[in-house]
């Protein structure tokens, strides 16, 4: 049986969830989440997330710096600790290189992770090397967050609005012009992403109830929501933000940019759940209102041209 | 310039070290130690480690069942911990797989890291899964030590007796073993190696000055100490314990078990220091003396057949 039988990624992630036993009171969240959330101390708890990047599965040499391989190494395991709402602190770096790589690669790649390690207050504190085809970045992050400040994909409640910041499916899209040896802006956005750790911040300090960062595309992070919070959500594709470039950048391919912002993922960008008495505070940041938190018997739905789809899963690496 | 020509891996660690800035007060100890040191609470620290296997550099499905790599991927960052004197607590766990790989060699895969996770007690809390040609298994672990038993590679103090546990070069003839297509019982010991936990735990309780585990041979262990500590050392040949099989096993390729011992890895065992005041409670367990620590200007020696040579480095994956 192959991976794409049992439903791709999403499948086996909820294979292996099963078949993990894990005993500890001192564990608040486990698999499921975009980090683990462990007991620290009184005040606060300890995150800890994982995240690789590969070589041809998610960068090229064709296109990619090594400067900016590092870079994103950083960027996605600090988006995981920002979607719960906490701060990163320390990380652990392993690297597999090819035999022949030259030592000015490693230097670059490493100048990429410190440039973001200190623009977050990161220390990089350990890690290990070896050998392989293809690089391979994985990197491990210890971060904390307040009790009050956790955020967790399980909190929404019915009747929350759905935000989305700043704008959705420029990293896809700019990937689709690589893709196709086109031009345009959304390349950058691709090949240098940022997470939004300081809007996270400021939103918890709001109030928010349920939060996950776009790794997979807004619909996968929506039902990600909606199922660990075990609720339904409507969804108006015409209130998800995407940016004027984003929308150009999808003509190139007689696409409509909804589609990149729905299914494409590694904006980073975070999608969450708060009470409406909320909106007015949080309209004051870079997010915009796309949805509502329903029964779950409703499902997860898209209102797209006055039409009612159910909504799709996004990227996925085995399907 | 290729990374054999800064002196291979150690090199590269080094030239890492170099480039990585640490600001943070709360790091006791990072790059250069099995785990990282981490300030946790009044009486005890935070160990954070990481490593990795990659499928051709560490393992080949021609021999290896999928339980046998994830019980590997958990022993090998358990040993970090257990150098260090501490207890492993919660891993996280990332998976690169080829697309066509079958479902149940992950099932089977995950049946190895449970059972060894179930074994140290240490709950999986995270992961991820992406695709790649090789099959790369990277796991990180939070671990915890009590202060007191806190045991650093740069802790060896001059006079101390130097120690190895268990038998040493078992693993590396196994290989050997593998790769010449012949039988022997090292092999096992090759795809099961197993760290010494327990071990590790009792002779920090008795009091040891340094200790680092068996990844690259005895030989580039007793090196790391006595960089670390700013010391030299005199190591004695006929004294590093080695097992019956492991001779046995050499012999077969007509070389001295010795070489395996000192320059063969993956053993999992333990290069530890002592004051010789500990040597009569030290002798209770499974451990040998194999050498004592002098000044620094003495350099790191190897006495064999009443020669004396210059400790050389062990296994490198970039030499």
């Amino acid at each position: 049986m192959k991976i794409k039988d049992i439903g791709g990624e999403f499948g086996l992630i909820e294979r292996i969830r099963k078949k993990v036993k894990t005993h500890s009171k001192e564990m608040i969240a486990g698999i499921g989440d975009d980090a683990a959330v462990l007991k620290h101390d009184k005040n606060s708890y300890l995150l800890f997330t994982t995240d690789m990047l590969v070589e041809n599965a998610h960068f090229s040499l064709k296109h990619w710096t090594p400067e900016q391989i590092g870079m994103k190494a950083i960027e996605q395991n600090v988006s995981d600790i920002a979607a719960m709402g906490g701060l990163p602190k320390f990380a652990v770096v392993s690297l597999a290189l090819p035999d022949n790589i030259d030592v000015e690669f490693v230097d670059k790649l490493y100048n990429g992770l410190n440039k973001k390690s200190k623009k977050y207050k990161i220390d990089i504190v350990g890690g290990n090397i070896t050998h392989s085809k293809e690089i391979v970045v994985s990197i491990a992050l210890i971060g904390f967050v307040e009790k009050k400040y956790l955020a967790l994909r399980s909190g929404a409640k019915i009747n929350d609005l759905v935000f989305c910041s700043g704008d959705a499916g420029k990293s896809a899209v700019g990937l689709e012009l690589l893709r196709n040896n086109l031009k345009g802006k959304s390349i950058k956005k691709h090949l240098e992403p940022k997470s939004r750790l300081d809007l996270a911040r400021k939103l918890m300090k709001i109030g928010v109830n349920s939060m996950i960062d776009v790794s997979d595309g807004v619909a996968s992070e929506v039902k990600h929501i909606c199922k660990e919070s075990n609720v339904g959500a409507v969804i108006y594709a015409s209130s998800i933000p995407i940016s004027k470039d984003t929308v150009i950048d999808a003509r190139k391919f007689k696409k409509n940019a909804i589609d990149f912002a729905l299914y494409g993922g590694e904006d980073f960008e975070l999608v969450f759940t708060a009470p409406e008495n909320k909106l007015k505070q949080l309209k004051k940041h870079d997010v915009a209102a796309i949805g509502r938190v329903v029964g779950k018997k409703y499902g997860v739905k898209l209102i797209k041209n006055n039409k009612k789809y159910n909504l799709e899963n996004g990227f996925d690496h085995f399907r």
